[in-house]
């Protein structure tokens, strides 16, 4: 008989959260990403690129398509590994999401270094993101179950759930993991973030707010058996 | 380094189908069903249950809520568990569904008998609706992991992907399980029923035509490497 794999998850009130200084998200407006993009662009080609007027938002889709194109260029399929971290609360699942500004969240994570392995870069991304700058705080980071793996397949933003058929050269390959978090642990949010204890039952097929990788979490982590303990 | 589990696919041309005799659907038409509960409904009951004239929506309603109680009443929750067998075509994985009339399509699969055990019960179920009667030709089912459970928390045809907050009486459970098939196998399939292998790409994020649960097996199987055999 194949049992389902336990997953132990504790109380929200288990974990204690302070904060540090602010990390800055590298696409926090429309103008900032333009910017940093150029700059970019500018730095790697040979020739001076032609400069935009404005900031309209096609100009912003040109620039992101060339510099997606450059960075393919040069650093092949991007990966990236995001954590999905569970606590407790009546009873219930809950999954901490960041959140930047009012309304964008996203799970914790990051893009891996041309190289790095998966573990270890997810294990980088989730104490930049989530732990105190002591190294006596470092939470007890247990990269478990990979639990999907999402394909960008053009230098677009639809993600799917499989390499899609004809589709030899993603552009990026995104992978979630389970993190197994103890008993207790100190969390330290940067200052511009705030992360959210959200419920399984406000994910589930919301994708209006969470987009599709996020709200089909629940569906990926039914397989397990929540083992909620309360201490 | 945390790695995929990989799951080996072979051509669909690998596989024969013939048919076998119909094995009729418990819910091909509203009245059959209607008929059905009520004959159900009036060999449970002490007394005689009320007449109903005519066979209007609502009075399926009625009935199907009066026979789920008293099937919950007499054996508790209801467990059924649903196979996931995939071929390929094209280098693209593809599901097996078996079509019902024209649009409904469902996994192989069924309801567990009281305290029957899910990897026993999946295969009967499995044989039931794809192996040929000949013993000599029964494909040689391997289950393996559970890829999503599916909770249905009241009398309702709502499912979830976990177990509401604050329902401690589900009335049923759907298990899905990944059937790894061996590389040539013979199927028969029941006269009124087609069977299709349908491509990822087609259920992804295609709710109204195949419903939640089914539309959401892509993203559970994003965890798994495919490795297409072609032979």
């Amino acid at each position: 008989m194949v049992t389902s794999p336990v997953v132990n998850t504790y109380p929200l009130s288990n974990y204690t959260f302070g904060t540090k200084e602010p990390k800055m998200e590298k696409d926090t407006s429309v103008a900032d990403r333009l910017a940093r993009m150029k700059v970019k662009v500018h730095y790697w080609v040979q020739f001076s690129a032609p400069s935009v007027d404005g900031d309209s938002y096609s100009h912003v889709e040109t620039w992101r398509l060339i510099y997606s194109f450059l960075c393919y260029m040069k650093e092949g399929m991007r990966t990236s590994v995001e954590g999905i971290l569970l606590v407790q609360e009546h009873n219930h699942p809950h999954i901490l999401l960041l959140q930047i500004g009012n309304t964008f969240c996203k799970l914790p994570g990051g893009r891996l270094k041309p190289g790095e392995n998966e573990m270890e870069g997810l294990k980088r991304k989730l104490c930049s993101k989530l732990a105190a700058n002591s190294p006596s705080f470092q939470p007890n980071w247990q990269i478990g179950e990979c639990v999907a793996t999402w394909w960008r397949p053009n230098f677009e933003t639809a993600m799917y759930p499989y390499c899609p058929p004809h589709i030899t050269k993603p552009k990026e390959c995104k992978k979630l993991f389970l993190v197994h978090l103890s008993e207790r642990e100190y969390f330290a949010v940067p200052k511009n973030l705030k992360l959210l204890a959200v419920p399984l039952f406000e994910l589930y097929d919301n994708v209006q707010r969470y987009g599709p990788v996020i709200s089909t979490i629940p569906q990926q982590l039914s397989r397990f058996q929540f083992n909620m303990v309360t201490s």
